[in-house]
């Protein structure tokens, strides 16, 4: 269909479902799909986009002229963007993936029980998985390399400011899976602006399996909020590094430097550093000025403010804060189990690490706090699907259940209890 | 506190919120407690219930006698009942509970990465587990024992009818949990009847992890409906075994006899039998005579009313129906495919089998069949917790995501990335 802008909302309605029954019909394909057709379709859409350039280019300029005439600001232009090194990006990303190993029919914690029947567990696609995303257009590729790998379906709803780009690499991407002789509703691009289309992708619980929205808070919270299907969310990184007492100063200097500065704008960047009273002394002149290299403002607790001159004040909000930018919360505490307790209260259990020598604080630090990832003597840096050896990530679950932390392949599959018996009845 | 049937909304909200922040206070304690001390507290639990038989019993019976006061039936009655090998029961299945592998600590996926972290995962307790059920008193010692050994803290809501008896085995569980030194919070039994208590522990999102909902499918449709967190939940299981044209017609008379007999009111009783129609006609007759000993009633397509005197016509509703009872819906079909696809549209996705020797045939089913156990030559009966070796169970999932068919310890935990670091930054 063209792109609209704004539909009835009967035909939305009729629209949606369509998608809906579709992609259903089309992830029962999906599931019995070989590694080898899987990726062969990541290839010739890796192919297709490199020799379709000039197209994404024009169909990209259109988004971008809209874009300026709505006054997009020139941040989100940047996003929206497609050079010829990002569409070499995309197509790279899916040859990786298509390297990747296939989760699917992967069978585990298999045993033979005193009945006699043999029970497995087999690794199955979840079905049909929706994204929900923003401006960068590249995200259309990437999750749909993802969704296709692990065997399902997917509908993808990306930013109306990038529709006309979007659109043009959904087309790409269906007729790589026709191609390859694979439905091509595998995956399908959401044809229109309408804001209510996105409504509709969360509460289709008979035909979407998960939601796995990629954005802002604000997108975030109202899918969390307004899907009646599970999502698989990414909330706020507000990352700690806690200094022990008997941490290694050079360590503990270089991590702080590196969480805090590799990059302002990421989740698993440092927003708060604890320091043990007994080292900050001796550190936190030290660390003033390496952040000072980086113009990282330092905001600082009564305590700190007295170790060393140029501080801000801290104020409460200040350790509930995701900067997100060259601020630094600094505090001064008692001990290990004071830090602990200020990362599990002020948290938002993504990401926390301890710089320390100590083995059994290291231990403590592991086993009390709650995070996604918790680290000893590393950069919060490090939590990422790439780093852990996920091969790809879908994003950063800051949920509990089914997927936590980065996810990868996996974390878009469940399991299905195999049984083979022999004519086995239970007594 | 005393019990309450009705509370003003205020004091109701207060009630609720303070269990709230007790649960997620002692939930850390109990993320951190060994395995010995759990297991210390459900041995100590499994006696007291024993000594203090003659105690529940009394309390059970002012639940009995305001239960046919109130004109409860024969059969909720019954369920109610705590009496003496009831009791007994409790307290073995929370000694076979305190035998089990503690899941918590075991990390896997262990991996140091080139940038020389290691990194793996760490299967953690959820948090703090709310379990709404109805009138079986002894969910109250089985689900405490569940959440204790797997970590976490829990909030049980049982049914009003219950609630002395319910009271009465949480004062036990608490006192065993004091006993040990370890936080009685971690487990309470709320204490008001009033129905929207419901409602609070449902969007408690700030201090519960999960919600179980142990009952009728009232009860549960109404949790996930109204629930801000994430629901582990048991729907309905609308059960099938395909008799393949190449089964062994031995192994299947004997699997569809027991499938259905075995028990009529569980969830893994099949409900529809699917016959090739090669075999339909050598087979029918015989499992016509088999299920008359069990006076079950035979529903019918068209075509097996032509083989066979007796049978009820099945109209649509049938393939739809999860009976629990002593029905039986027969429809023949042309070939695997038909079969499939009748399972996948009318089928809830909680167990299937199929009866085949066709080595081809069986891996085609395993791979189409999109339900949490598929089975091949075996009753649809073993799809259980403690079938599947998992030592205990506290439901099985009909849900895709997290647990997927019988939950055991395992399903109540989740797993943190651990990173071992030796002063790592990211380049």
């Amino acid at each position: 269909m063209d792109v609209e802008t704004e539909m009835t909302e009967q035909t939305l309605a009729a629209y949606m479902l369509t998608l809906g029954e579709q992609a259903k019909a089309a992830a029962r394909a999906m599931a019995m799909a070989s590694s080898e057709s899987k990726n062969q379709v990541l290839l010739t859409l890796a192919e297709r986009i490199e020799t379709e350039a000039e197209m994404l280019i024009a169909e990209n300029h259109l988004d971008l002229d809209a874009g300026k005439a709505n006054g997009l600001d020139a941040a989100l232009l940047d996003r929206l963007e497609l050079n010829p090194a990002r569409i070499v990006g995309m197509a790279d990303g899916l040859r990786q993936v298509a390297g990747l190993a296939d989760p699917v029919g992967q069978v585990s914690n298999s045993a033979v029980r005193p009945s006699g029947i043999e029970v497995g567990q087999m690794r199955v696609p979840l079905g049909v998985i929706g994204i929900i995303y923003e401006s960068r257009p590249n995200v259309t590729a990437d999750a749909a390399g993802l969704c296709l790998k692990s065997g399902n379906a997917a509908i993808l709803r990306g930013g109306s400011e990038a529709i006309h780009s979007n659109q043009a690499i959904g087309k790409l991407i269906q007729e790589s899976l026709a191609a390859v002789g694979l439905p091509a509703a595998a995956v399908q691009v959401v044809a229109t602006t309408d804001r209510e289309a996105v409504r509709h992708l969360i509460q289709m619980q008979e035909y979407v399996s998960v939601i796995v929205p990629r954005g802002g808070k604000g997108l975030i919270e109202r899918v969390s909020r307004e899907a009646t299907i599970p999502v698989i969310k990414h909330l706020d990184g507000n990352c700690h590094v806690y200094v022990d007492a008997d941490a290694d100063l050079d360590k503990a200097l270089a991590i702080a430097v590196n969480a805090k500065t590799h990059r302002f704008g990421v989740c698993n960047a440092m927003e708060t550093l604890l320091l043990h009273k007994n080292i900050a002394a001796t550190l936190l002149p030290n660390l003033q000025k390496a952040y000072e290299k980086f113009d990282v403002e330092l905001r600082g607790c009564a305590l700190s403010q007295g170790l060393v001159q140029g501080l801000t004040n801290a104020v409460e909000a200040d350790w509930e804060t995701e900067y997100l930018a060259p601020i630094l919360a600094v505090k001064i505490v008692e001990d290990l189990a004071q830090a602990i307790d200020h990362i599990e209260h002020y948290g938002s259990h993504h990401t926390d690490a301890i710089v320390t020598e100590n083995y059994t604080t290291a231990r403590r630090f592991i086993g009390a706090v709650d995070s996604s990832s918790v680290m000893v003597n590393a950069s919060t840096r490090f939590a990422d699907g790439y780093e852990y050896g996920l091969g790809a990530e879908i994003g950063i679950s800051t949920d509990k259940l089914h997927a936590r932390g980065p996810v990868g392949l996996e974390g878009l599959t469940t399991q299905k209890y195999v049984v083979y018996g022999s004519g086995n009845i239970r007594e």
